[in-house]
């Protein structure tokens, strides 16, 4: 039996720190002491562990040689402020912020590129990447030796609990002002997000390309080891609270085989095929609380064999961010940690 | 001065007809007298048009040879039964539907290719397409010639309003028992829409593409005479009441003028440009209630000059189906009707 290692939690409070301490007691990963870690506003606050409800502490006084694994699943600003400090240490860190630079912490999907774990030396800085890129790559990984990809076309349709609390709770109140008739006052989005769409997440770049959008391309490339692979996408925050969704258009250089793809997905871990004429999975009625990535409108092209479209849809908090983490880490305990 | 032209609408009572009959009066259209047409079920209600209440009538009980000119908004099935008696009756029809094949009634729109009207004899019968392929007609017939198009790649985040106004009582409805914790009934979706994406629009064939994705794929080649266009669509059900949206992919044959698509964008008829930094247009924001299409985040690809992405955003029921009939009708009646 694997010996409990000791691990701390970065942004414990956040919705990806809770999932991810909650993920941890579902797979019963071997957890000795628990350290929950917050920056100061919300050090203080409780997070059910095991029955128990454990108490937040600031990061900023925390001594990472207590713990071996740190999961950093607070925003970038904290990963590059504490990170080098728990690496300092001897803990293998696993960053959930993409802050820290490819060179020294490599993006891995279990499901896609394993094989980079076998590279690393403990104690190993891996990072978990983006709910995007984690669901295409955990679609496209199995689709790499059957399709010769030439170009992604990608629309991702964003929860907006990817932004966390503030902005779960902006889109229920601005909903409920608009159904009671009251005047809209948008606070956390910058304009209605209630039965609206939103062009852009996030900042973007002085070629209009935004932040997400670049780390998704970059991220993809990485975990596909596609390095020239064209990828295109725009991300849209969407009025749902949690599951995001995609479609993927892909260009073949060669007639793509429909039956053959359907029936690597069928098969792909964490993949979760629907198949049912007319049916389709969604966000809410399939995604949300699950551990896998929904595929369903699997079809070819318009007068256009080397075309393949799917639509994907993940719990973004779940499969697309904690869950990946601690995936990596239970591959990593085995001999790394 | 034109003559008054005696004119008939079919569908009155619907979303897109009601707001035809509002854009006939806003826009001053020389009409006679105005017969409002529906099938049983709607027939006997009124619609205000110049300060009075019409009266909706049978459709199946009118004579056309009353009118010269018939907008035909209703569903499929009724512009399949009663076009034939108007075109016999010598009346020019607009059909609205997509019911009449594309050889008896060429697709219009007279931002794209208003030159087929000079191909016409009267009357004339025409095809206002559907609110999907207007929109992309609108912004794409000024890059035609600017930039070589080899594909098109289409996601349409649609909104309930298209699918008539008992789609839009339900996200209404849906939504207030969600927020309310009372239990979902889905009635006109068969599932919940609200707070959730649907990947499908409608019925889809045996390859799996949707009724209105192949649809926007045959009209938009007719609009732009680019018969061998590739065109990738998928049509999503947003929860929006309305307004449509759409990020569209493009690829070139040759690096893309970034600095003359926006100019050409800037002035082309029909589009409204967003361009100030970190801004786009949303349907709820923007577009409903206006006459144009929102064109925004216009931007190159990454590491690839052939590449183009644009977002959209317009009022599916005004711009994308009643306007755009009403501005047929205006330049038919120039000489054709």
């Amino acid at each position: 039996m694997t010996q409990p290692i000791d691990i701390a939690v970065i942004g414990a409070t956040g919705t990806v720190g809770e999932t991810l301490v909650q993920i941890l007691e579902e797979r019963d990963f071997p957890v000795g002491t628990l350290y929950l870690l917050a920056s100061n506003e919300s050090a203080g606050s409780a997070v059910s562990f095991r029955g128990k409800n454990l108490r937040t502490r600031e990061v900023d006084e925390f001594d990472f040689t207590k713990v071996r694994l740190a999961f950093f699943a607070a925003g970038p600003a904290v990963t590059l402020s504490f990170a080098p400090r728990a690496q300092a240490a001897g803990c293998t860190v696993i960053d959930l912020s993409g802050a820290l630079p490819a060179e020294q912490a490599p993006a891995v999907v279990p499901e896609a590129n394993p094989q980079v774990l076998d590279t690393l030396k403990a104690p190993a800085t891996l990072h978990s990447p983006s709910a995007a890129a984690v669901a295409l790559a955990v679609v496209l990984a199995p689709l790499k030796h059957l399709v010769d990809l030439q170009r992604v076309t990608v629309t991702a349709c964003l929860a907006v609990s990817a932004q966390g609390r503030e902005a779960v709770s902006e889109l229920a109140r601005q909903t409920a002002e608009l159904l009671n008739a009251r005047p809209l006052e948008p606070r956390f989005f910058d304009r209605q997000i209630a039965f609206n769409l939103l062009a852009q997440v996030g900042p973007s770049d002085e070629q209009g390309h935004g932040v997400l959008e670049r780390r998704l391309v970059r991220e993809l490339r990485e975990l596909l080891d596609l390095p020239l692979l064209k990828i295109s996408v725009t991300c849209v925050q969407v009025p749902v609270f949690f599951g995001d969704s995609y479609t993927v258009s892909l260009n073949a250089s060669e007639a793509v085989d429909l039956a053959a793809v359907n029936q690597a997905l069928d098969t792909a871990p964490g993949v979760e095929l629907v198949q049912d004429e007319g049916d389709f999975p969604t966000p809410v009625g399939d995604a949300v609380g699950q551990d896998v990535v929904y595929v369903g409108r699997v079809r070819g092209g318009i007068d256009e064999p080397q075309q393949l479209d799917l639509w994907l849809t993940t719990d973004n908090v779940r499969k697309g961010a904690a869950l990946n983490a601690v995936q990596l880490a239970e591959l990593l305990i085995k001999d790394l940690v």
